[in-house]
């Protein structure tokens, strides 16, 4: 298929190298800026533009990988002017219905991973959720996924704004307690690469059990002692705290739900 | 080396299984609950008890893997009983002295990992951080565990601590992200499997990154409208509102620091 890129950050660049990779042809990249634009068009071998007028016209797809906030905006600005082309975008959390209206047949294209610029990943391991206007544009929509991942799934836009928000849970937030982890480690000069085992662990259980049974740690029963002390290890970080309290109390009233399930039975 | 092990949880099962494999004899086990103390003696072929003053004397190491609450009464206890041998503690966040005035020679040893009655652990792997009341009881402390570990090292009690507030990000709150996530997941009737590429993604970026180099997602930039929606979707969810909200705030305050930084540069 013909492919125009709309827009050149972390996900276009790994969408786009790997629609090259399947045998696609990336017609154009559009981006706001001449860096960006011109950096993706670089590796991807391809012309790009900067302005919304000199954006091709007869390509098979328009793809839209945009900042949410200016995805409305660029829909109604370039899907008008695609034809009967498809039209897909590429977010979690946005409606398929930004496109309606303004172009004749579209959908959503979510691949639902952390993507960086410079960290390689296997596209073909990565979930992709799919939702069309019609049948024919799903078909389409459909043969391009399969073409670049192993595992294509449909979804409408009411799930997935509920998959997109358990992503946000196992992903930016988990990345976060990391964040945090690593933060306190700097205090004993210790670095973070201490924590791989702990961390792979934690992550090879919930492979094998449900996150809930693999629990362990202090706020399980919620041990006073232990919790008491590390909040006072937390002063003067009033957003450590605040998360530190907020779980701990949360992961026990799971532990505590749990229990009562059990007893029930 | 002749080890008594008092304690029958799931540290002291798969502790007292390594040791028993790497060659050291397991003289008894002591736990609370003739339960719990035959089922680990039966696992380690060793006789238990379940009274504190039938403990055998004439072991090298008497090695507490207790919960934090009831280890200094037993250590209180038992430790004057033991003679010259060897009392260990593995609790992470409770300090060496807990055996200070009980015990002749003592000290510390904790391996750093989450722990299952139902999942195997490779040990060597895990990390162990020792400390010890003198040289020579060190020697013996870390002769044992260079027998179970390939990733032994020296921690005081007060580095120990944040070391441990440190596992508890990693681990057991980055366990709970995925719990949350696996509820709303099931609002929408999709198995928690669908997230495990996502899941080992964000794990494999922090072998290669700083966790905060790896952040992404609406957090990083506060996007008002994506997080607006989302905390909407967790109405009815006061733990969940909360976390959501205290680690939105917390990403987004973490990248300005980070940006701020480069500016600076």
């Amino acid at each position: 298929m013909r492919i125009v890129c709309i827009g050149a950050g972390n996900l276009a660049t790994r969408l786009g190298w790997a629609l090259k990779e399947a045998g696609h042809e990336v017609a154009q990249v559009f981006s706001r800026t001449v860096e960006s634009a011109s950096a993706l068009a670089g590796k991807l071998d391809c012309p790009f533009t900067v302005r919304p007028d000199e954006i091709l016209s007869g390509a098979d797809v328009y793809l839209f990988s945009v900042k949410d906030s200016v995805l409305e905006e660029l829909a109604a600005r370039i899907a008008p002017n695609v034809g009967g082309a498809l039209c897909l975008h590429t977010a979690g959390s946005m409606p398929m219905d930004v496109f309606r209206g303004h172009a004749a047949r579209y959908g959503v294209f979510y691949p639902m991973q952390t993507f960086s610029k410079n960290t390689a990943v296997d596209f073909r391991e990565i979930p992709v959720f799919l939702e069309a206007s019609d049948a024919a544009a799903y078909g389409l929509a459909e043969e391009l996924a399969r073409s670049v991942s192993g595992n294509v799934r449909a979804m409408n836009s009411a799930d997935r704004r509920y998959l997109h928000l358990a992503a946000v849970f196992a992903c930016n937030f988990v990345n976060h307690c990391y964040a945090l982890s690593e933060d306190i480690l700097r205090r004993i000069d210790v670095p973070f690469d201490v924590m791989w085992p702990l961390i792979d662990e934690t992550v090879r259980k919930v492979h094998q059990l449900p996150p809930r049974e693999a629990q362990t740690g202090p706020a399980v029963r919620y041990d006073r002692n232990v919790i008491g002390r590390q909040l006072d290890m937390l002063e003067g970080e009033p957003d450590m705290r605040e998360i530190y309290d907020a779980m701990s109390r949360s992961i026990h009233r799971l532990a505590q739900e749990k229990d009562k399930r059990k007893e029930e039975r």
